[in-house]
């Protein structure tokens, strides 16, 4: 008999609640229970982005809102600025590349956030430039963007978009779409929004809308102009992943139960009782700066492999958490503390690092990082 | 956002697989496919309370097929002894009263196991002892019974049956219906057996249906002979709870995937780690011998109601664990870890008590009790 838990960086965690939800009788796309069903979730779409601004429901990874963020947007040709601080960055760079579009690419250091400072330059030395694509939160390496700063730099261009993949950052902390004036918004079911995977999200302001008119790139199904006349009316292009909007509509109602400030404020809490615990176990976080709130990536100690701590986690724990991916592969192991997690995750997770540490060899001593994590999340009266 | 745990000794935690198979559509308890499930669910449960005797199945809860032991086998004048260490002992007592049997009660001070030689003196007392009623385990207090030992004691005499209320006790540690000649077992669905409160189960030996036959008491719905005789043709004398008994073939399923053996051994390790935990936390379990491995009771610390500990886990904490009952209210609080529990059940229950009793005011040390469940916990390569 062996309980499974699931901290990977998606996907996450989904409620009971949203599972019972998911499994109500299929209702049919074009029949009116689908038209009250989707205005109800796009309305509270628009409250999540913080944002007037169309939300666009894609059944698709968010790989695929971020393939359409660039095919709606820009033409062969087209120079972009994207920041690679890691894995999701660097596919910001691939899928350009896949439409033609010529790419600045400001590589950061893995491990560091971009500097905006950096972008201002790209942007004063290629003014012709039309989109700038940065991650909110990069998921490769736990570390997130000051995407307000970065805003600030590009709303004032009257003719450059911003686009944020914000697939693990949204429901997480804070992201003013309209306030700071973001372009377009990615983000994916199976993170913050406590669904399976299988949506993606998209927002899109007026000013992404203007340079899609002008935009000639090769797509069919990611047409971002005719899902949005659709859904307007309540209709998507193409058929809708129905059980997966039942359940969002219900994730949804949890999430605006609980309150955006509550939400960012929980995962504030749980990330920093998750950090402090993994310090107070003799362990080091992956990221230099601006850890994202969203996971947390750890550096394997020294002399132990990283993958063997992933993959005892796993097994005999049943803990799926995640490993690091490229360069980073054996370098770090990386824990999720988004969406559907409360303070005994954190202790889990914390609980489940010191065991296996143990197992492997390390002397990290055990309860200390949970004790430490205990102090921080508990309510005192 | 609030999730909730369930740590009570009852209800426990269902496992998924149940509660999907439990979500299947309703089965006619007079068509072939209940049969089917009925023929197979009577074996396993035979499986699991080590006998090839019947285990009647029963739409109640565990004190309805108290009842029925004792309204079924016992006779208005007939002398019965009772052990009453516990709630759930002196609960015993209350039922034969009501069915008009005089009780020669052995009261045990409650944190207390039996000293089976006081049953042995009792029958040489009273041989017209019709009947002898323990808990295995009585979770009132926390303690276990040597049940093997009265077994030794009860089985030679051929006019005296055994009771026993295994209700937290089957499935948890071993109880060797045949072996040791217990006549009659009881429990319920909400505890090891991993399913929702609703039924209960008796097992009936051929000396317990000799008396039986003999026996005049008042009972209609619990009428044991009827019951036997239909179920061995698989038909239940009333309707049965058919969604439960769908639940119960799944959990019987993955009860013998896991093993009798291992089933014991995971409750043993985990008690085991629950007791060594509260010990390093500074705290002390309520038993005075023979901690059963259901459910550990705990001593609140001087100076602080067992009450506030109890409700305190609750909220804002949202563990559901118990308090403690008659003279214990205040006293204690009581964790299962029971049924569908695994290392991380342990993990959280120690590190919700260090938080709870932190706010408390009582200088615990935290982190302390959870490492130490670690490292008894944890399983080295």
């Amino acid at each position: 008999m062996q309980k499974r838990y699931l901290f990977a960086p998606g996907p996450t965690q989904v409620p009971p609640e949203v599972l019972l939800a998911m499994a109500s009788p299929i209702i049919h796309h074009r029949a009116p229970d689908f038209v009250e069903l989707f205005e109800q979730v796009r309305a509270d779409l628009k409250w999540l982005f913080q944002t007037t601004n169309d939300v666009l429901v894609l059944a698709s990874s968010g790989t695929g809102g971020m393939e359409g963020s660039v095919a709606n947007f820009l033409s062969p040709g087209d120079k972009a600025i994207v920041v690679n601080m890691g894995k999701f960055g660097e596919r910001w760079g691939k899928i350009c590349k896949s439409f033609g579009v010529i790419v600045d690419e400001i590589v950061v250091e893995w491990g560091h956030a971009v500097d905006p400072q950096l972008i201002a330059e790209a942007l004063q030395k290629n003014p012709d430039t039309k989109a700038v694509f940065i991650q909110a939160s990069e998921t490769s390496t736990g570390v997130a963007n000051d995407t307000h700063a970065i805003a600030d730099i590009v709303r004032p261009l009257s003719d450059t978009i911003l686009v944020v993949d914000a697939i693990t950052a949204l429901g997480v902390f804070d992201i003013r779409t309209d306030e700071w004036g973001v372009d377009v918004v990615v983000t994916g079911s199976q993170k913050a929004l406590m669904l399976p995977p299988g949506l993606a999200f998209v927002s899109v302001s007026e000013k992404a809308w203007k340079l899609a008119e002008s935009a000639k790139n090769s797509y069919f199904y990611y047409n971002f102009k005719k899902e949005a006349e659709g859904q307007r009316k309540q209709q998507t292009a193409f058929t809708p992943a129905v059980s997966m909007i039942v359940g969002l509509k219900e994730a949804l109602r949890m999430l605006k139960e609980e309150g955006l400030q509550n939400i960012f404020a929980r995962h504030a809490r749980l990330a920093n009782a998750m950090r402090e615990g993994v310090a107070a176990a003799g362990l080091s976080i992956f990221p230099k700066e601006s850890p994202s709130n969203a996971l947390t990536a750890i550096q394997a100690p020294e002399g132990i492999d990283g993958q063997k701590i992933y993959a005892r986690l796993r097994e005999p724990y049943a803990i799926t958490a995640a490993g690091g991916q490229d360069h980073l592969k054996g370098k770090i192991f990386r824990i999720s503390h988004m969406g559907y997690v409360d303070t005994f995750d954190v202790i889990m997770a914390l609980s489940a690092v010191e065991m296996v540490l143990k197992d492997l060899g390390h002397p990290v001593p055990l309860g200390v990082g949970v004790g430490k994590a205990e102090e921080l999340l508990r309510k005192p009266i």
